[in-house]
C-alpha cells in the first residue's frame, strides 16, 4: 500500500449548489482556497485575473461554465434559454484570447444546443452539463496517457527542466499535461526532480509548480528565468518538459512567455525540448504567425505584487503574455496519442 | 546650448567631512538618496547590501573606502595606521567575491603604503586617496572612451537591448560601460532606443537602467528576462550592450545572472553581441571556468521584495548571481582603447 498526497482538482463543478468551483491560484502557495462562482461574468473574471490558468483548466471551467448558465435557465422559455446561453458563451469566450482550449471547449457544449434545438431547455441543459463532464473526463485521460508515454523518456535520476505551470493546477486532473510525466514517473518509482523557473511577470513556476510539486513530495528546485542558461550548463539536466496553450498545423506553437527562449537554450545545449500537449491542436492555424498573442497591464511589470513601483514612471513597458516556438526547436510532442516527431503536420489533429 | 539633466555620481567623497558617499540604489527608482560612510565595515556592508554595486563603482567606492581609513589613521603611530589599513582591506575585499574590479582597486591603493613604507602616516594617507581619486578620473575617461568607440556602431533610430545595469549608476562617471554607446550617440543627436531586461532576482535593469536612462531623456522598455527572445524575434534589435565584472585571458567574461542566456539568443537570431569592458581582466585567470560565482540568499527568490512568500517552503532555490559567457559567443569587446574582436587574447591585459 502506498500513501498519496491529494490536491483538490483546480477545476470542478458542484452539481447541488450548481456552481463552479476552482482553486484560487492566486493565493498560492500561501493558502489553498476554492471559490465557488455562480455566473458567467464571474467565471471569465476568474479566467482573466488568473484564479484559474493553463489551457486545459481555462477550458473546462469555461465549458461548466457555460452549462451552469444553462441550467440557471433551464426552465426558462426557449427563447431566453437560447439567448442566455449565445450571451455567456460571448462573455466566456473574450476572457483570453490566445487559448484554444478556451474556444474549443465553449463551442462543443454550444453545438448540443444547436443540435438539440427541438429538445425543451431542462433536457438541453442536462446534455450540456454532460458534454462539459465530458470534456473534463477526457482530460483526466490525457493527463495520465502523457504521464506514461512521458515516463518512459525518464530514467531513475532524471533531472527535468519546466517552465510556467502546467501541472495539476493547469488542468482539471492530479497530472496535469508537463509534469504528467514527472509524477507518473515519481509513481513508477523513479527519483526524479525538477527545475522550475519561476515564470515572470506572475510567478506560475515560483507559485505554482513549487507548490503542487512540492505538496506531491517531488523534489524541485526554483531558478530565476535567467537562470535557466546556467541550470543547461551546469546542472546536466536531461529534458525540458512544458506544456502549451496553442499548436499551428505546422507544429509551431504558443505557450507561456520564455517558452521560445528555453527551446533555443535546449538546443544550444543539446537537450531535448518536449512539449506535451493535450487536445490544443488549431488546424486552422497554418503556424506560429498566425497565433495572436495577449498582451496584458503595465502593472504586473511596473509593479512589485502590485506594491511598490520597481520601474522608472517614465519607461515604457512590454508584456506579452505568449510566444511562439517554432517547430525545428522541438524534439517532440507527447501527446494523449503518442510521441509524435518531426515533421509535425497537425492539419487534420492529432 | 543645449540643457542635460545631472544625474548625481553613483559614487563619490566628501574630502570636508572624509565620506564615502553612495547613491542608496535600493531606493530607486523611487527615492533619490545619497548616504554618507564613514567605516569600512559601512562601507562592505553597502557593497555587500547592493547599495552601490557593478563592477567599477565597487571598486571606487572600496578604493575610497581603503583612503578613508587611512585618513582617520592618519596620525596615529605607522604600525597602529598599517594595521587598521590591512584590517580595512580585509574587510572590504570580502564583500563580492566575484567582482574583480573590487580586488585590483583595492590591491592599487594598498600599493601606496607598500611603496611609501617610510613616510609619515600623514603622508601616505594623502597619497592612497590620490590614488583612490586616480581610480575615479580614469574611470571617467573609460566611459567616454567606451561610449566614442560604441557610438559609433550606432546609426540613426538604433535599437538596443541590455541586461542589468552597466550604465552611470554602476560606474562613477556619468556614462556607465554597456549604456555609455547609448548616451554619446544621444550626444550625437542619434536617436536610439533601449530594451532593458529587468534583470531578476533584484531587478536592477527594471529599477535602475529604466530609471537613469529615462531620467536622462533616453527612451527606454522594460521587459522581464524571459521576454528577450521575443524582443530579438519582434523588435528587430541591432545590438546588444552588456558590462562585465571579470573577464579572464581567453576572452570568457563573468557577468550578472542572464547575460550567457542572452548571448546565445543573441547569436541565434544574428544579433551582434558587445562586451562593454573597462578594465576588469583578470589576466590569472586563463577561462571562465575559473571565476568563481557568487551565489545569493534564498530570500532575494523566495520573498517578492522580502514581503510575500512566492515560492513553497519545501521548495529549494537555485540563486547564483552571475554566469559566464564564453568568448565565442561576444562579438567584440568594446574598451577604452577600441573595439577588440576575436581571437581574443588578454593574457596581458587590454
Amino acid at each position: 500500500m502506498t500513501t498519496q498526497s491529494i490536491l483538490p482538482l483546480a477545476v470542478s463543478y458542484d452539481e447541488y449548489a450548481n456552481h463552479v468551483v476552482l482553486i484560487d491560484q492566486r493565493q498560492l502557495p500561501t493558502r489553498l482556497v476554492q471559490i465557488n462562482y455562480d455566473s458567467a461574468e464571474t467565471v471569465a473574471e476568474a479566467i482573466r485575473d488568473l484564479v484559474v490558468r493553463g489551457a486545459p483548466a481555462i477550458g473546462i471551467a469555461a465549458a461548466y461554465g457555460l452549462a451552469m448558465v444553462a441550467k440557471q435557465h433551464r426552465l426558462s422559455e426557449p427563447d431566453v434559454f437560447t439567448a442566455a446561453i449565445y450571451e455567456a458563451h460571448t462573455i466566456l469566450a473574450a476572457s483570453r484570447p490566445t487559448a484554444a482550449n478556451l474556444f474549443h471547449a465553449l463551442n462543443q457544449v454550444l453545438a448540443v444546443v444547436m443540435k438539440e434545438d427541438q429538445a425543451p431547455p431542462d433536457v438541453v441543459a442536462e446534455r450540456m452539463l454532460a458534454e462539459a463532464r465530458a470534456i473534463h473526463a477526457q482530460d483526466m485521460a490525457i493527463g495520465e496517457r502523457i504521464g506514461l508515454y512521458g515516463a518512459d523518456l525518464l530514467h531513475d535520476g532524471a533531472v527535468v527542466v519546466t517552465h510556467c505551470n502546467a501541472g495539476a493546477l493547469a488542468t482539471g486532473n492530479q497530472y496535469g499535461t508537463a509534469l504528467a510525466p514527472v509524477y507518473m514517473a515519481a509513481r513508477q518509482q523513479k527519483n526524479v526532480q525538477v527545475f522550475a523557473c519561476e515564470t515572470r511577470p506572475v510567478l506560475q513556476g515560483a507559485r505554482l509548480t513549487s507548490f503542487e510539486l512540492a505538496f506531491n513530495h517531488i523534489p524541485v528546485t526554483v531558478v530565476c528565468d535567467n537562470m535557466a542558461a546556467s541550470v543547461f550548463k551546469k546542472k546536466n539536466p536531461d529534458a525540458v518538459f512544458v506544456g502549451c496553450d496553442r499548436v499551428a498545423a505546422n507544429g509551431d506553437m504558443a505557450n507561456k512567455i520564455g517558452t521560445y527562449g528555453l527551446a533555443i537554450l535546449a538546443a544550444h545545449h543539446g537537450v531535448p525540448f518536449y512539449v506535451c500537449a493535450p487536445t490544443t491542436i488549431d488546424v486552422a492555424c497554418p503556424n506560429g504567425d498566425a497565433i495572436p498573442i495577449e498582451e496584458r497591464h503595465d502593472d504586473e511589470l511596473r509593479t512589485m505584487w502590485y506594491q511598490h513601483n520597481m520601474i522608472a514612471d517614465e519607461a515604457k513597458i512590454w508584456n506579452p503574455a505568449f510566444d511562439v516556438t517554432p517547430a525545428n526547436l522541438i524534439t517532440a510532442y507527447i501527446t494523449e496519442h503518442g510521441i509524435l516527431k518531426p515533421p509535425f503536420d497537425f492539419k487534420k489533429g492529432f
